[in-house]
């Protein structure tokens, strides 16, 4: 068998895949912040064009990738599907295992399936510029990116704790064009209120999202861009696993357990939902969608209605939440600080159908090294959790003589993460649990809805 | 036309193309650094194995590639040849311009194309570690990936002011196990004789290949490992060449310009020297090897015998070259900072089959930001060079309408520079020249031969 199972650019998915229709039961509707009654349409449009709010509320199971936009993903795609043999080697066990190999794109991750889909659906729109919020700069990055192709304007509200700490995500934003502040700026008031309480806070996503939207919301040729979460944010991601069907198809293999890391969900969803759709039809795999034991949404957040930002501005939306003012310890997974999970996600973890796990960052860190030292690439500390949990499935198979097909996302590379990997080396790294009191503490003021 | 140019790895190249048999005339022998007289493979075995002492005198045009280095090989080659058509819309040419994109690598450069076969032909061969010296890091993270997979330790000798300044290229060699150290040294006898005239040196190439040499020299089960300018190093990377080759045959074109950027000339004798034979055989094709006019060894250094290192240990060789002891201006694109130039390229020089050219540090990085906001990818700032000049080439057809198809290297991605495009963008960066009277003044050391 090849290492790598490469698709032609002719094989690119024409389509995207949508859960939404294929679910057990219908997805809770997002519901207006004010009178907490069913969102519609208009209740979204001040901040998103209406071909995207169609995608959300998609009834369909498939959408039509425009020619434009796939022109755009060859740059790209298709990605490889590894075969990660001398990982196994290592390992010493008999299951296959493979990964996605999402760390191509030009900003490093898969964060550009949606950027450029999202910015391409706003210029059609007619919208000029984008806002949007980023921890870590992976999904500013991408966002940058992606309007530069457009000819779309971009600013970027990153955690301010992030922006002094990663400098160089920074400046591949700065290369493709994109303006980045330090957020909480004093250019909202979502960030001047929170600056007139905290003038020294380190920031968080739901405080930058807080602004983001703002801005969005009061500039009538701007709009807001959400790299996670959203469920048309989960439908442009799903063209990682149907290129990874048909990889698997084209050597007869089916995969036994699917895996993907997740924060808000997007890069588990895009990988995860066809095959989702395959176990609904009756097939038997495991799909395993890890977060860290540092912000555990999903193994220890209720599924409740939640706001998606701090401020409490967004639609509510029924999810995993550990509460939206929740802060996370600054474990260097940046992009899986966030309080929610994405509403499609949760709901296929309530329908039995993803089964969640919590890693600690320690155990993935030692995953990464292990990876990079057989299979040579460096991950970002958010696929480290996915590499983890691929890793105690093989071994588990080790034990029981399974020779089960493993596949996990390889959602990105760790390039402008490597001074984490030297804290790890250099002993400085911890590992973090939330007590169950102060889950509680914060589900406090999530509001009583149903 | 497809965006990307895919070869299975079924198609990868088995074996590597020498130009040594091909040229003209002879080439030049190195030459003994004490007795001055024609080295043989004795004088080498110090610090080098027989296998790659023989690739070095290779009189075949061709060299079998083991079976266990193409599976080495397989983990990112075949590399993609990719059509760069967002860059000549932006142009407005009608030349074709493609890359050859040696960024998918792990280290994310062409280097690993010749560290893992050292680190091969060296374990083969009974050797239990490597030394080597590294500027940037480039070399010195793709040789401590290389000796990783084949169990060898590495020891590199890092320029000691990149050091310090490139911090994240020495996690990296961390990460895949290699020992890094800031170069002046206290452990070598070269090391302690440079300290102590200028303990405060900032270190250069030629230092610390005298640093590696010597560790290699004096322990037996130590060997040393040469990134870029020997005739084996040039052969390892004619894998480049050849894929490009299969690749422009696939779609029916063949290249009229073909570029790299040359420091000690590896990355362009990869893509070029296929196609330099095809020159030879009466083909009409221009070949164009662009320095830094900052450090402008073949535009302005002459053809003749100098060492490799600062010290003077090396065996002479007959090259461009602007005196060992010549320490360039501190550019970004340190992997061009070296005083020689590959004795194989010089030679092209000197027959007329390869046209040298220098570019302004400036120019280069307004063509990686135009490459970056039009292609996506981040060029490393030597790889910025060829992007150059295939960019005037282009330009050129514009003005004279001419269809040329344009092939260039891109060798190495730019994401542990990006410090160097902040320094751009904030008008930090100077362009340099070198004036007749400092070259002939470093020139005044190279011995007299011939």
């Amino acid at each position: 068998m090849a290492k790598k199972i490469i698709l032609n650019e002719k094989d690119l998915p024409t389509k995207w895949f949508n859960l939404i229709p294929h679910l057990p039961g219908p997805l809770p509707p997002p519901l207006h912040p004010g009178t907490r009654q069913p969102a519609g349409p208009d209740d979204l449009a001040a901040i998103f064009p209406m071909n995207l709010i169609e995608q959300e509320m998609c009834p369909d199971s498939w959408v039509p990738i425009p020619e434009e936009l796939l022109k755009v993903y060859s740059i790209w795609r298709p990605t490889p599907l590894v075969r990660a043999d001398r990982l196994e080697q290592f390992l010493g066990t008999p299951a296959k295992i493979f990964y996605k190999n999402e760390m191509v794109s030009p900003p490093g991750s898969h964060k550009p399936n949606t950027a450029v889909a999202q910015a391409y659906f706003n210029k059609v729109a007619g919208v000029k510029r984008l806002t949007t919020e980023t921890g870590a700069g992976q999904w500013g990055s991408a966002l940058s990116f992606a309007t530069h192709i457009f000819g779309l304007g971009c600013r970027v509200y990153m955690v301010k704790c992030s922006f002094y700490q990663k400098p160089y995500r920074k400046s591949l934003m700065r290369l493709w064009g994109g303006e980045v502040f330090p957020s909480p700026t004093d250019m909202t008031n979502a960030g001047r209120q929170i600056l007139a309480k905290d003038p020294d806070t380190p920031g968080s996503l739901g405080m930058a999202i807080s602004e983001a939207v703002e801005e969005a919301a009061t500039n009538s040729d701007c709009n807001y861009s959400l790299g996670s979460v959203l469920n048309h944010v989960c439908l442009h991601q799903s063209i990682i696993g149907l290129e990874t069907q048909k990889q698997f198809e084209s050597i007869g293999l089916k995969p036994d357990v699917v895996i993907g890391c997740a924060g808000g969900g997007s890069n588990f969803a895009g990988l995860a939902f066809p095959f989702v759709k395959e176990k609904i039809d009756g097939r038997d795999i495991k799909i395993i969608a890890v977060e860290p034991a540092a912000c555990p949404t999903m193994t220890k957040g209720p599924y409740r209605y939640d706001f998606g930002d701090t401020a409490g501005t967004t639609p509510l939306m029924k999810m995993h939440t550990l509460g939206h003012d929740f802060v996370p310890a600054g474990i260097h997974a940046g992009g899986l600080r966030y309080h929610g999970m994405a509403p499609l996600v949760s709901a296929g973890i309530k329908h039995n159908l993803i089964e969640p796990q919590a890693k600690h960052q320690l155990e993935c860190f030692e995953a990464s090294v292990t990876f990079a030292r057989t299979e040579g690439f460096v991950p970002a500390p958010e696929t480290s959790h996915a590499i983890r949990a691929a890793i105690v499935e093989a071994l588990e198979c080790k034990k029981t003589g399974q020779e089960k097909v493993i596949v996990f996302n390889f959602s990105g590379h760790g390039h402008f993460d490597m001074s984490a990997y030297d804290d790890f080396f250099d002993g400085k790294l911890h590992d973090y649990d939330y007590p169950k009191e102060k889950i509680d503490a914060a589900l406090a003021s999530v509001p009583q809805v149903e």
